[in-house]
C-alpha cells in the first residue's frame, strides 16, 4: 500500500505571544484539510508531534487537546515524543497507522510554543531532549554538546569555523525568501563570525532560534487518493533509527550513527540512492549539525561537507539544494513542529509551489530530522 | 495478520527511591524478554508510554533513553503520551506498527517515575492531563474533576459513597493477593468512609496514590510466534477513541463517551458482547472511575454500576472479575505504566499464572485505559 500526502498547512514561525498552543495548532491544520480538500469527518485519526508541551505551557496530553480543539473527536489522537525530531516520527506513525490497514486519511501535526518560559527555562527544557543525569545535570547545554562534535569535526577534517557560518549564509539567504521564517533576512560570514560565542567555536548566529509555530500535512493511502481524486506526493521511504542519548557513550562526535542507519532504510525502501536526490531538508539545529548531515547523509564524502558548503555546492539550485527553506536556522525551530514543516516544505517544492525559492525540476526530496545530539533520527523520502 | 503478547514484565509498584527512570524500565523489559524467551537483536522496535517524564524527572526523549539503557540501539524507539492512558497507547501503537508489516516483534513498555517531586508538584503535573487553560489554571486539580462527575452520578442515580467505598474495599482485597502491589492489604468501607475529605465526596481512600514503576509486554506477529514456536495471547480487539479535554464542554458528567466508543470499536473488531468477557482490569483513578466504567463498558445498565458493586457482582470469580489485579487503587498508578501493567495482569490471568488472585476458566481478558477525565480512551481485548 502506498501513503501520499495531500494537503499541507503551516503557520508564520516565531514570537507568537497572542496565540496559544491550541490556536497555531488548529490554524496549521485547518489549512492543510482545505489544501486537501477533506472535511472534519474524513479524518480517521491525528498524530501530534510535540516535545515538550508539558514544561513550555504546562500542557500535557496535546493531541487530544488538538483533536478536541478541531473538532476531530472521537477520532483517535496520539502525542508522539522524540525531543527535536518529534516532527519526523508524527509522520512516521501516521505512515504506519495507514499503512497498517487501520486508517484512510490521517492528520500529522508538529507544534511547539517556545516562548512563554524565559530563555534559560527553555534551554533547561531542551537539556531534557539529552542524558538529564549524565548531561544536563552536569550544565551540558545543546550548544556545548554540538560545540564538543564541531570542535572534533575541525581536528579531525579541517573544518573551519568560516565554513559553518557558510552554513548560516546559506540558509538565511534561502529564508529570505521564504514568507513562514521567523528572520527572513540575509546575513554575511562576518556577521556570523562576530556574533556572541555561545559554546565555542558556535556562535550566536551558528545557532537556531527558540521559536513557536505548527505545521500539518494530511496523509493518506492510494485508495483514498485515488476515490477522491486528488494528487499526492508519496513517502516512499521511512526509516528510523536510535542511538545513545549521551554523547560520551558514542564511537565517534562526528557523525550521527542513527541518520546514517535511517537514511540507509528509507534509501533502500524508496530505491533510491544519495545521488538521486534533488532537494533536502536537514537537521541544521547548528551549522555543525548541516555539515555532519550532508555527509552522514552520503551528499558527501565523511569530513568533506565544510569544503562542499564553501564550494557552494548546496545552494539553491546548485548540484542539491539543501534547507531550501532557510531551514531551522533561518525559518526558527518549534522543536515539534520541525519535522512536519521539512515534509511541508518539500510537497510545496515538488508541487511547485515555491516561488523564488523554487528549486527547478525537483523530483525526490528527502526530511531528515534529528532529536536531542543524535539519539533519533528520521529520515523520509518523498516523490511525485 | 494477527498480533500476539509473548512475555510479560513487571516491577513492584511503589516509592523506588533507590532506582531511576532507566533502571525501573530495563527491570520490567528484561523479564518480560526472559519470559519471551528472545535476545534484544530480535526487536524490531520499541514503544514508550510515559506521561511525564519532562516535569517529574526533567527527562524528554524517554523512549531512545530506555532503547540506549537496554541496548535496543539502532531500533527506532517511539514514546507515545496521552496522559494516563499512555500505556494502552504504546500498546495500540505497537500493535499497529506490527500490523503495517514493519516490525515483526517490538517491545512495549510503560513507565512513571513520580515519586521524585513534593506531592503538591505531583498533582500540577498530572493536571496536565486535563484542559491547561481552562481547568488548571483556575484551580481544578484531578480529584475535584472526578469529585464532580461523582457528585453528578450520586444526583442522577442514587449511587452512594458507601458503593463508591466498595469499589476500593473490593480492589484492595484483591491487591492484597497481588505481589506487585503498592498497598498490599486489606481496607473496610467503614476506613474509607473515615479517611480525610480530598474533594467532597472523594475522600483520601477513593483515590488512586501516586507511584513509581514499570510494565513491559512482547508484542509479535503470527509469523513470528509460529516460527519461535512460542504460545501467545492474541489481541483481538484494540479500540482508541477521544472526548473533550475540558469536562464542561461534555454532554455528560456521568459516563465518558471516549470509553463507550473504545469499547465499541474493540468489541467489533474482536467479534464478542460485553457479555463474553471473563475478566477486565478497568481504570479506576477514583472508585467513581470503575463505576463508570463498568456502565460504560457494558457490563451492567447505565446507572447500576454502583448496586452491583454492592452486589458483590465484579468480585473476583463473581460474574465477571472487574481489576482482579487490585486496580490502581491498590497496585498504585504510575500513570505512563498503568495500561502496560493491566495487560500485564490479563496475559498472566489467561495464562493461569496468577495464584491465589486466579480468575477461573479466563477466557477473554479486557482492558479499559483512561487518560486524564477521559479525553483519551484505550480498549483492548486479549484472548488465548
Amino acid at each position: 500500500m502506498r501513503v501520499g500526502i495531500i494537503g499541507t498547512g503551516i503557520t508564520k514561525f516565531g514570537e507568537a505571544w497572542e496565540k496559544g498552543l491550541r490556536e497555531l495548532a488548529v490554524e496549521a491544520g485547518v489549512k492543510a484539510l482545505q489544501e486537501a480538500g477533506i472535511e472534519g469527518r474524513e479524518i480517521n485519526a491525528f498524530y501530534g508531534g510535540n516535545m515538550s508541551g508539558g514544561r513550555f505551557v504546562g500542557q500535557e496530553h496535546v493531541a487530544a487537546l488538538i483533536a478536541d480543539r478541531a473538532g476531530l473527536n472521537p477520532a483517535p489522537a496520539t502525542r508522539v515524543e522524540a525531543a527535536c525530531a518529534s516532527g519526523g516520527l508524527a509522520i512516521r506513525e501516521g505512515y504506519l497507522g495507514i499503512r497498517s490497514g487501520e486508517y484512510d486519511c490521517v492528520v500529522v501535526l508538529g507544534i511547539e510554543k517556545m516562548t512563554d518560559v524565559f530563555t534559560e527555562d527553555a534551554a533547561t527544557t531542551l537539556g531534557g531532549a539529552g542524558d538529564q543525569e549524565w548531561e544536563g545535570f552536569f550544565g551540558a547545554t545543546f550548544p556545548a554538546l554540538y560545540a564538543l562534535m564541531a570542535r572534533r569535526h575541525m581536528h579531525d577534517y579541517g573544518t573551519t569555523e568560516e565554513q559553518m557560518a557558510m552554513v548560516a549564509v546559506k540558509n538565511h539567504k534561502n529564508g529570505a525568501l521564504n514568507p513562514i521564517a521567523q528572520y527572513p533576512f540575509e546575513i554575511t560570514v562576518e556577521q556570523v563570525m562576530k556574533s556572541s560565542k555561545i559554546a565555542s567555536p558556535l556562535k550566536l548566529l551558528d545557532c537556531s532560534p527558540i521559536t513557536d509555530g505548527a505545521a500539518a500535512v494530511v496523509l493518506a493511502s492510494d485508495k483514498f487518493i485515488k476515490e477522491k481524486g486528488r494528487e499526492a506526493v508519496w513517502i516512499t521511504g521511512s526509516g528510523q533509527a536510535s542511538d545513545t542519548l549521551a554523547l560520551h557513550d558514542r564511537k565517534s562526535l562526528t557523525e550521527l550513527n542513527a541518520t546514517k542507519i535511517a537514511a540507509e532504510r528509507a534509501y533502500c525502501q524508496a530505491g533510491v540512492k544519495s545521488s538521486d536526490i534533488d532537494l533536502a531538508e536537514v537537521h541544521d539545529c547548528f551549522t555543525i549539525a548541516e555539515i555532519m548531515a550532508v555527509e552522514d547523509l552520503g551528499f558527501v564524502e565523511k569530513g568533506k561537507g565544510g569544503k562542499a558548503i564553501e564550494a557552494g555546492e548546496f545552494d539553491l539550485n546548485s548540484r542539491l539544494s539543501v534547507n531550501p527553506s532557510g531551514g531551522l536556522k533561518a525559518c526558527g525551530h518549534p522543536v515539534g513542529a520541525t519535522g512536519v514543516k521539512q515534509a511541508v516544505e518539500i510537497v510545496n517544492q515538488l508541487n511547485g509551489k515555491c516561488g523564488k525559492r523554487q528549486v527547478k525540476d525537483a523530483k525526490i526530496g528527502l526530511a531528515h530530522n534529528v532529536g536531542g545530539s543524535g539519539a533519533t533520527c528520521l529520515v523520509h523520502i518523498f516523490q511525485r
